[in-house]
């Protein structure tokens, strides 16, 4: 976001999340939660798959860019929304605009891929493309917001769209009871910023992973040195999780999540093939992050009853990891 | 099966299903359907999916199965149990065996696929190789039956089976209301016979249709000619389809179903690829063609409500048909 954050103010409280729950109940999935006795054995624990792979749109960001588009009033909503995304979000906040009525634009990097823009295309928003920088995108969508006074709804450092993530993890403890530890992958920290809230706030008890590449481990790094630090040059197979925490992200991981892990790019699409060919769900590598998490750190989770939050479904299918070769 | 069979005697009734979605309650999955905004615009149809790509061993296969073997006496039981062939139904009687604590054989062609040999071998069963042609399977089928006095359990021309298979769909009227038509692919049409007499019994005016590949189309010149009739040398995608009607199965299908559509092997790739994109679902492609009938015959489905089984998610992901090349 452009402008500056209060990051105290901006933190969802349960509150926020259960009304953000009431909020886009009409809109979203309440997705079903997938177990597998395969997964259970390889990993010694008992595993919940929340499957928000099958949420609208293929992914949990239909959450939290609902609960944004939909707690405007009705004054702001008309001027429309406005994000910068090349993923996820921008699908979301295309659907959740459309389930409104108002418009919305999304500023894409012109090298997206064919299938994202379809897909944004396809839930009606208008495309704006820029260079793929980071700085581009930011003054675009600076340029949008302030001739057109659409509302700024951005991919995860919005209290709103972090509320809304976090109703996955409320949805998983009311689907399934004794949960004692949540696996989220983490990229700019909505959906692990979220969890974190819902699932402390509910039973302070539970432990919170954050699951995240090696290759991009800045969130580790963020961590450790308690301060929000950049993502590095290298890439990961990943795509959705090759972004630093924000403002009001960080802060909430820093005092809610019990550890960030990090999974090697092989581990990660041994992960998706596995959860593919057991669950026969499609699940996105980012998604397989978290699977990998607990895959590749046994000592951690056995014997325990571990929510993981399945983020997402959106793969080309031309283009699996499997098929193009040996991983990184 | 070796041996002579009266059909009349041995066509399920709809108790015969009921008793068996009670027997094999406590083994297999009520599986969930789903349904897609995307293939209910494309088709114009409402569209159930019940998703036995989730059920137990990835298949509807482990309902028949396990109705067999759960039917047994057990005298008989302690005998075990032996089938022949080389996909779902060989990994279904493994499984069902292996719950009820009995010996299992199956016979495969030497050239079955790896990841067929050991989910089978997964589930415990003994394997008995013989040679890739049917007469070979037969011959080792009744070696091993006359010698172990195992019982024989067909893939599909067997009462107990049927009415296995039935299940699914007794299962999916309970679970969504006003269905008026349903389709379900056909090979040796276990499956088709099942569901003909669970719908038509439950709701006599229901439509059901049997889908198979063009390229194997025997099912349907089976019911033009009034006889079972032999598989084409040609081939298909849908290896799941490859097989000709039973003396118990033709009867049923002649009786009670609708008709049979016939598919293109690129219909099937384009329908299986759907399901993946749209619904995150893994299916295979045998599981593809039903959905394939859908799309290719809109003005057969158009403003219905249409069940359709996924038949089964068994795929090899080292194989995928769209990265392949063209299709035939």
């Amino acid at each position: 976001m452009s402008q500056e954050v209060n990051a105290d103010d901006a933190i969802p409280r349960i509150e926020d999340i259960r009304q953000a729950a009431e909020r886009i109940r009409p809109h979203v999935h309440r997705t079903p939660v997938f177990t597998s006795n395969t997964v259970n054995e390889i990993s010694g624990a008992q595993v919940l798959f929340k499957c928000e792979n099958l949420q609208k749109a293929g992914a949990f960001k239909a959450r939290g860019a609902t609960n944004a588009v939909f707690s405007l009033s009705n004054e702001q909503a008309r001027r429309g929304v406005v994000t910068h995304s090349s993923g996820n979000h921008a699908a979301a906040l295309a659907l959740a605009a459309g389930r409104r009525g108002i418009p919305a634009t999304v500023v894409m990097p012109d090298n997206a891929s064919e299938i994202k823009k379809q897909a944004v295309a396809g839930y009606g928003a208008r495309i704006v493309y820029c260079e793929p920088t980071f700085q581009a995108r930011e003054e675009a969508l600076a340029e949008i917001a302030e001739r057109t006074q659409a509302a700024i709804v951005h991919a995860f450092d919005d209290a709103r769209v972090i509320a809304g993530q976090g109703t996955a993890a409320l949805e998983l403890f009311e689907q399934v009871s004794e949960i004692d530890t949540v696996i989220a992958p983490v990229g700019g920290g909505g959906l692990l910023s979220g969890t974190a809230l819902a699932a402390r706030s509910l039973f302070p008890a539970t432990r919170v992973f954050g699951a995240e590449p090696r290759n991009v481990d800045d969130a580790r790094q963020s961590l450790k040195s308690g301060r929000i630090m950049p993502v590095t040059g290298k890439t990961s197979i990943a795509d959705g999780l090759l972004t630093a925490l924000g403002t009001i992200t960080f802060p909430i991981i820093r005092d809610h999540v019990t550890g960030i892990i990090t999974v090697s790019e092989a581990s990660i699409v041994d992960a998706m093939r596995l959860i593919w060919e057991r669950l026969k769900l499609i699940i996105e590598p980012s998604a397989a992050v978290a699977v990998a998490a607990l895959l590749t750190q046994p000592d951690e989770f056995e014997g325990r009853r571990v929510g993981i939050i399945l983020s997402g479904g959106n793969v080309d299918l031309d283009k699996l990891p499997w098929v193009a070769g040996p991983t990184p």
